[in-house]
């Protein structure tokens, strides 16, 4: 019995976020939006996909879907499984679409949809969330779905075969011990830029009394303000939870030093893109001048290329692979790898629209296989858009449980993909 | 007086060369393409712009450009060319659609498109080549044109102020020189992967009677196809004439380290793109191993922070800067100058569609003005396309005339635009 993909479906779906600033931080304000992807099958299920984007352009990763599709279309899952590197490069070393990239932008976070939702159609197939499938699968055949391409100087497949042969071990401990407890979370939900101080004051309380020991605040509006916020919050949750600060690349390298400087008595945990999320080299002198302030980036990491680089020049103290950014399943996991090898902890970005739901897997699976501690591990939680998929995160003091669902998480609910179609949804008339 | 932009209108123009294997490389093979933008005035020229892509995906760019239309109509030459930063950013920056790239691929091409498109349209207002344009502006007004924000730890505006500054000395003396010799070029048109031996040795003996002294050669093929390739092609040159190679990315970095060590005897000058294009560390290593020979790089070099870092590294010898993959003429101002501050020369990359018509004005620019000596700088000439446009390079004995039209040249051909309009035009229909 083989499973055949005869068609892909592909939603413009806007929600209209930027009017209350939810989600603004220093560079992006934006309507949350999603290019969200089915893999119709003639007779079994339907595989789910999404991209996010920051809602004006999101025709252009629906167009680049499009234009992608005629490499899925008509294939099985199985074949597709059977050689999955040759499958992956068909969508991200297209002789004519690469060049857009190459690997990076509109037309890579397109192909990151289309592969996220095979690996939810295979995961739907197996009966299993994805993380289980994936902390189930063989180390063969986990190597085997991951192009060494261009990082053969970072990590060889027998290096990638070793680490996950040894996740192997004491799995079934680590499981147990999600079960139970289940994965630690920070929030982002209590400082956004647009937010005034009464409301981040008010937000931060209410996120210690739903149990949250790390929060996140978004950095690099003018510093005046930045320090003054720091020092509301830092009051608010006591010396020893964690305060995260994200610049979202505003700054000089330069920049970044001084300010950090500035933020230092509110003792920050990490500073996440201090700088362009290109510079591997400036981020790597940020991170000698901050320490032991961590360093972290990665949501707008273009490639495994980017995450190559930044672990190799010790630029990064905390990796923040993003589900929907690089080149979906595959590509993450040659993430991962690296991020192991190089002894450096996974927190994925999260938040958007389907980024906690997606990340969580990605988190689940690193725990169980790669990584192998929870040690400085946390997911991003950001308390927004959740009611519009059919199997939601849940989220409860600080913590995620585990999925349960056959997939990735990302189906939406056909309602509010009507409802927020863009432009012909009745949101948007 | 001035003058208005009323509509943005964007043109998808592909050219049908897929079959016949020109510009076939080791990763790129495609029908030649145009996302060819107009900007209409009211009473005024038509200002135009492109940018080059490799067949299918093109409506993509396409897109892009609509996405952006609007920081564009509307609004004067003058009100834009008052704060060129401010303007510039309003493409590159735009809160929603920064997200696609950031500044990489798609949605910067179009900008890209769209920056140099209003450049063509100034220039054409103030009746000059663009190149005469740029090289007659103060150093004040080109300085201000940069945006320096993320590369302020490789080059600072008081040292961008005193390139251009040192640059008026000897510019009268430099231009004259160009107009009797023309600029340096080289040919790639010898050796693209897809073509047989003796086509190579043809097409190469033919570009040694036509003058040329440097030629360019694909490799990144089977290893031993490389090196066959290239014994014929040095054979046909002789000792002295320069051989480039060009990998277009395909090695692993320690790949590119061994193939070289194979194809040394055949005295290569520089190896082009010898690993993936956001590798800065591995290109490099890859320098360090293959010197004296330069690594060369930047066709997909994505924006300045890429170059920035490349020139940081060391990682390049010869910066092949590209008209229309940043963000036009603004961006490339700033990376001319970081090469000029790093020593290093620059040989734009052209062939494609329009690039070459581009590329003379940044490079007669460069050294008008910026790098200021033709020692070890040529223009890339292919022999592709020109016909499609109004002011077509003029080349001669392996040297760029200068070009006397007011403009940027790119302006295309009506009768091309409909007949190779994709997918209503005749070529295509």
């Amino acid at each position: 019995m083989t499973t055949r993909i005869i068609a892909v479906d592909v939603h413009d779906v806007r929600f209209p976020t930027a009017a209350d600033a939810d989600g603004s931080d220093a560079i992006n304000r934006g309507d949350y939006s999603a290019t969200y992807v089915e893999l119709r099958t003639e007779a079994g299920p339907t595989g789910a996909g999404l991209t996010f984007t920051n809602g004006r352009g999101n025709e252009l990763t629906v167009g680049a879907v499009k234009a992608l599709a005629h490499h899925v279309e008509g294939r099985t899952v199985e074949e597709i499984f059977a050689e999955p590197v040759t499958f992956w490069r068909s969508l991200t070393a297209d002789p004519q679409l690469r060049w857009l990239g190459p690997e990076k932008g509109v037309i890579h976070m397109a192909a990151g949809a289309v592969v996220n939702a095979v690996w939810d159609l295979r995961a739907r197939l197996a009966d299993r969330p994805l993380w289980q499938l994936l902390a189930e699968m063989s180390a063969d055949e986990l190597v085997a779905a991951v192009d060494f391409r261009h990082i053969g100087d970072a990590i060889t497949p027998a290096e990638a075969h070793a680490i996950l042969s040894e996740g192997e071990k004491g799995l079934d401990e680590r499981l147990e011990l999600l079960r139970t407890e289940g994965f630690p979370a920070y929030t982002t939900s209590v400082g956004w830029l647009g937010y005034p101080d009464d409301k981040v004051r008010a937000l931060t309380r209410q996120a210690v009394a739903e149990g949250w020991r790390a929060v996140k605040m978004k950095v690099g509006g003018p510093i005046e303000d930045d320090v003054r916020r720091a020092a509301i919050i830092r009051e608010e949750i006591g010396p020893d939870a964690l305060l995260m600060m994200d610049a979202n690349q505003v700054w000089d390298v330069d920049e970044a030093v001084s300010n950090m400087e500035r933020l230092a008595p509110y003792d920050p945990y990490w500073i996440e893109e201090p700088t362009h999320a290109d510079d591997v080299l400036g981020h790597a002198r940020v991170a000698r001048a901050v320490a032991p302030v961590r360093v972290a980036t990665g949501e707008v990491a273009a490639n495994r290329v980017i995450f190559k680089q930044l672990l190799q020049a010790s630029a990064i103290g905390v990796c923040q692979v993003d589900a929907c950014r690089v080149g979906g399943v595959n590509e993450v996991l040659s993430i991962l790898l690296m991020a192991a090898k190089f002894g450096v902890p996974v927190c994925p970005h999260a938040g958007g629209v389907g980024l906690c739901e997606y990340v969580q897997h990605l988190a689940i699976f690193d725990y169980l296989r790669v990584g192998r501690s929870l040690d400085g591990r946390m997911i991003e939680y950001v308390d927004h858009l959740h009611e519009h998929f059919t199997d939601p995160v849940r989220v409860e003091n600080g913590r995620y449980h585990l999925p349960e669902q056959p997939g990735y998480s990302v189906a939406m609910r056909p309602e509010s993909v009507a409802r927020f179609g863009f432009p012909d949804g009745p949101a948007w008339r």
